[in-house]
């Protein structure tokens, strides 16, 4: 039976146009295929950072100049980002796999992940997203909208918006048939549309999920045996950036958590991948994570490089 | 064995605005359920566009205005559109299968259709979208990046895509996986993200392809015992809006192909409705297909109401 890999891609990686972002699938693309050949079966989790960011940036302006634009919230800015990146990726993937006369389907689905309403996050927003607006804009979109902002380095407010733990992927069993079917699935885009549970149903809610987690959480739930999390670096290290830094090519969960305690792993950065990494190994003992970049990923299946997270 | 049903729904009938949306597709997701309950294995068709044109307006607006935000082209604003919508419906139409204590799964998959680089719609477009412009504006963007424009009823200029006819559904395996599992599912949203063939793989155009005509294409395709088109009406009508106006129960396609030669049914209104049925019972002999309004789908599948149209 086929070894299942999930497979976390960082929203940056994907650019900030249309152009770009069609370039650059051709790269995941290449990987994606150069896994499947090696036998794994591929899931593949996606950021949406800088895309959701642009949809509602752009969403916002338009409704605040042309009254026929209404205003678009948060969770279905996500959704369209959602349709706008599965595209780009499917459409890449597909050609990819013709070009190398391999038979698997690729599908793009719509997902939703239930948080918390009482997750803590909720009372403190951290995840800056949209525009940039000034104290007064600020000051005037707080009272209407009740949103948070925060000042970015000098240059202005942003809004920010929870980032809460993802609790339950709604389409898993989709998801799950897919890949049963042999399918390369693209899923849980931007970390998933968020939503709450509500009596009346789920009800989306203004947050961005991290993608590292829902990734984590996803290759939990199917029972993957690789969590491979990309990054801009081929390996995790410690004392970054000094001259005692250090590359790491194996991670134990009690290693790792001393290193975090040491505080080796910057928070919204490498921080939530490790974490994510440890997630995954904890809840499937018999799994492996491993942290790497897009462009050396398939070497780093074979140990040349990368970093290999173990219980 | 289930009967399997395509039931194609109208952009127009989802509103236009998000919460608008939201209480609307809770009417859909209703229906759904109903035909679920009939024993009818349901894959939804549905239109985007007001949601296309909204976002399409919406991301030219705000390129326009701000630097940071790239021109969107119009192909990726259908994707966006299909995430948009795909997540309100399936957000509603699960619930209400969990109200009614019902087990399938909902998944809106991202779903581009093939069109024929040749198609003669390309020479002539005809399908308006997004937002109206002054004369000296659209000739200035006529010329900047080669779109056409018509002008709209004295209210400005418009930009006009192709309606290409819908070739091949790229994802037909992938909605054919989910349905044979037993899934309700929601795809070729807007008629399917309009692509055409190129040596180097599929490429996204400017076009919007009648949703009608990729459901027939679909039911056609998945081999539907029904293909359901619904509209404002509850029947089709021949002296539509004359005294002598008749609502027709039946149709064959003999007498459709006599009433069309009469010019009885509105271009870009019931007519394709019509084609699109006749182009499923031609395809598919042993099918039926059905033009009524959502309110009263399951009653016309009982025969109350409703036009039936067989070979």
């Amino acid at each position: 039976m086929a070894k299942r890999l999930v497979l976390a891609l960082g929203g940056n990686a994907l650019g900030n146009t249309p152009e770009t972002q069609l370039q650059l699938v051709k790269n995941t693309a290449k990987t994606v295929a150069d896994l499947l050949e090696e036998g794994y079966q591929v899931i593949i989790g996606h950021g949406n950072g800088p895309q959701v960011g642009m949809i509602n940036l752009a969403m916002d302006l338009a409704s605040a100049a042309d009254e026929k634009i209404p205003y678009m919230p948060f969770p279905e800015c996500g959704a369209m980002s959602q349709g706008y990146i599965g595209y780009h990726l499917q459409q890449a993937i597909r050609q990819e796999l013709l070009n190398r006369k391999m038979p698997q389907e690729v599908a793009a689905v719509v997902t939703q992940v239930v948080v918390d309403r009482d997750d803590g996050a909720f009372a403190h927003p951290t995840k800056p997203v949209g525009r940039f607006y000034t104290k007064e804009q600020a000051e005037q979109l707080a009272l209407e909208k009740n949103f948070t902002f925060v000042e970015d380095a000098g240059r202005g407010y942003r809004r920010v918006v929870p980032s809460p733990v993802p609790q339950r992927i709604v389409e898993l069993n989709v998801v799950r048939q897919l890949v049963d079917g042999g399918d390369v699935v693209i899923t849980v885009g931007g970390g998933g549309i968020p939503v709450i549970e509500t009596p009346e149903g789920l009800r989306g809610v203004a947050a961005v999920i991290d993608k590292d987690k829902s990734s984590a959480k996803l290759a939990e739930d199917l029972g993957a045996d690789m969590l491979v999390i990309l990054t801009a670096v081929d390996r995790v290290c410690i004392h970054y950036n000094t001259p005692e830094q250090e590359e790491l090519s194996t991670l134990t969960v009690q290693q790792a958590e001393e290193y975090i305690a040491q505080g080796q792993f910057a928070p919204g950065s490498m921080l939530p991948k490790v974490e994510s990494c440890l997630q995954f190994v904890r809840a499937n003992p018999q799994g492996k994570a491993l942290i790497t970049s897009l462009e050396r990923a398939k070497e780093a299946l074979s140990g040349k490089t990368g970093t290999v997270i173990t219980l």
